[in-house]
């Protein structure tokens, strides 16, 4: 079997998670759900399937610090920092050159590096069938049964085709849908929500972005020689800079032929807000969520995260409530989603 | 005219104001409206009328150290510690035992240490008053005349006896009412509030607590021989235990004919928790109160405060947010009052 090579893409941005998330520490990089951050779960969560060597984590210069003091374990050489943000084909295309030039023939699985995962060892037995199903197909998507009628997220239609097989063949990839159709992908069964997790020959990977995307080859190609070169960080950022800004599902994917699914056999969420704790976490008898010290006295339904000292609830309900950083947000909870509207009234106090 | 010493006391207890206010810095020493806390605003009020020698601090034990580290200008032998708390009357009676070894003929000006005062001319106009209608009197109360049927004061009811005084007759103290009784007092027009300002003849003082508390007047006596000696700290403490705890109201004052009442000429407040913070701070558009950074965002009649880092609220309304000692609280207006309840269920953590 082909040397596998996990990339890990630690690009989400700080305000749907402000107080505690900023953009100079995004959301991988705080301690949402646990001590740990959701990069430092991310990695520990596939250290058993493969070596911190082979796992490389894709990020932006602002941030080659803080992620280099969160995953001591990670070699140096495997911080792949992009000098702009380009959005997920570029920054697949540029990880893929960098693992071609280790390992020509290695196989690159690709993953958010900020999502919530309920069971880690169903997570790993879920990931090993993709890697297995790759031989014979173009690439592999990880799809996820919705739970729920989710306008937020990207859906994938897929299909049995091979009697017993452990994977479905993908039959297209369709964007957010709008309520009515959301709830039709969710009641028709063939739908699955897009992890956002892939796997690839990394061959393939680049022949692809060659086959859709012309603009993305040449720009890799230029940047080809410059892979490992610490001299060339400003002939570097020059070509990034020119690189277009498409996400890998709308550039390769949606026109790929030969894909297959895999579902998910863990419970999964993207933790897209503050709102999003409430389906990661227990609750209280009054549905109330809390993450660090809560008082909850008559108040039901509640969302609470504090990082110092305690966060009293008295009689209210339907509240995010986050005391984070020195600051504190109170939020109704149907508001979660808009957060960067805060963000843009606080201005560089943010 | 006699020397005036005014008795400022400082017995106010800390949890109306948690987290900001605690039992170890109770409500007097927080810096509730502006930078200076509310017991150094209200010596700085006096000031003009009364030298710092003349103003005595009534204080429990717990704050001898933090009233003086506030108020730097009064004399260390101005602090009259109380060994154990016991209400108002035996306060009062100790201080007079301290102003009677000074200047037996001087008149006692007593006043709580944490009101909202709006004008402080107008205030030290009013107190003038008050002490130029003591001659001929018993003592002297300064009535608030009512602008909402507060059921949470006592009232005075007062009438006009001299012509063109500037002084009203007392006809009886009147203990907290119920709604309806509140909505008739304040339609009256001779009922006030009681502020909890008096003025005596420090002798008369203690004849009126001689005649009507002969309790706390035999404790008085014992004391009386202590006042100055360091090495009595264990006896006081003894005797002072022994005293009844009764409030100067109820002991003398319901029960002393030939009062007379002075109506304020202020806007006085007692802030008695959270939300009075609303009647005594000007409003944003939305009717939102804040003290410290505060963005409101789609967010009306909320009450914020903070002593550090930005409160951000975004689409509620009619909320306390208090972000202050490294803590949080998040409380329905309409349960300001009942702020206890949050610090019993803290314990040992509030």
């Amino acid at each position: 079997m082909s040397t596998v090579y996990a990339v890990i893409i630690a690009g989400g941005r700080g305000e749907r998670f402000w107080p505690l998330s900023t953009d100079r520490v995004p959301k991988p990089f705080i301690p949402l759900l646990e001590r740990r951050t959701l990069i430092q779960q991310t990695v520990d969560r596939l250290l058993p399937l493969l070596p911190p060597e082979r796992m490389l984590i894709s990020i932006g210069e602002a941030h080659r610090e803080i992620a280099a003091a969160q995953l001591p374990q990670i070699p140096p050489e495997n911080f792949i920092v992009e000098p702009v943000g380009r959005d997920t084909a570029p920054c697949l295309g540029y990880c893929a050159l960098h693992i071609e030039q280790r390992d020509p023939d290695a196989v690159l699985f690709a993953l958010p590096a900020d999502h919530y995962i309920a069971d880690s060892a169903a997570y790993r037995r879920t990931i090993e069938k993709g890697i297995s199903a790759l031989p014979g197909a173009s690439g592999v998507v990880f799809g996820i049964r919705p739970v729920r009628p989710e306008t937020g997220y990207g859906y994938v239609q897929a299909q049995e085709s091979e009697p017993a097989a452990e994977f479905l063949s993908v039959l297209r990839f369709v964007e957010k849908p709008d309520l009515d159709r959301a709830r039709a992908y969710q009641a028709a069964g063939d739908y699955f929500w897009n992890s956002g997790m892939f796997v690839w020959r990394n061959r393939t990977l680049l022949q692809l972005i060659e086959k859709h995307m012309q603009e993305l080859h040449r720009g890799l190609a230029a940047l080809r020689p410059l892979i490992g070169r610490q001299e060339s960080r400003a002939e570097l950022h020059r070509i990034f800079a020119t690189l277009p800004r498409i996400s890998i599902d709308f550039g390769i994917m949606e026109k790929t032929l030969g894909l297959r699914l895999v579902p998910a056999e863990f419970v999964w969420d993207d933790i897209g807000n503050w709102g999003a704790l409430a389906r990661a976490l227990p609750h209280d008898a009054d549905s109330n969520v809390s993450l660090g010290a809560h008082l909850a006295l008559e108040s039901s339904r509640c969302i609470t995260y504090s990082d110092a000292g305690v966060v009293a609830t008295f009689g209210v309900s339907d509240l995010i409530v986050i005391h984070a950083q020195g600051k504190v947000l109170v939020c109704s909870k149907d508001r979660a989603g808009e957060l960067k509207r805060v963000l843009a009234a606080l201005g560089p106090e943010a």
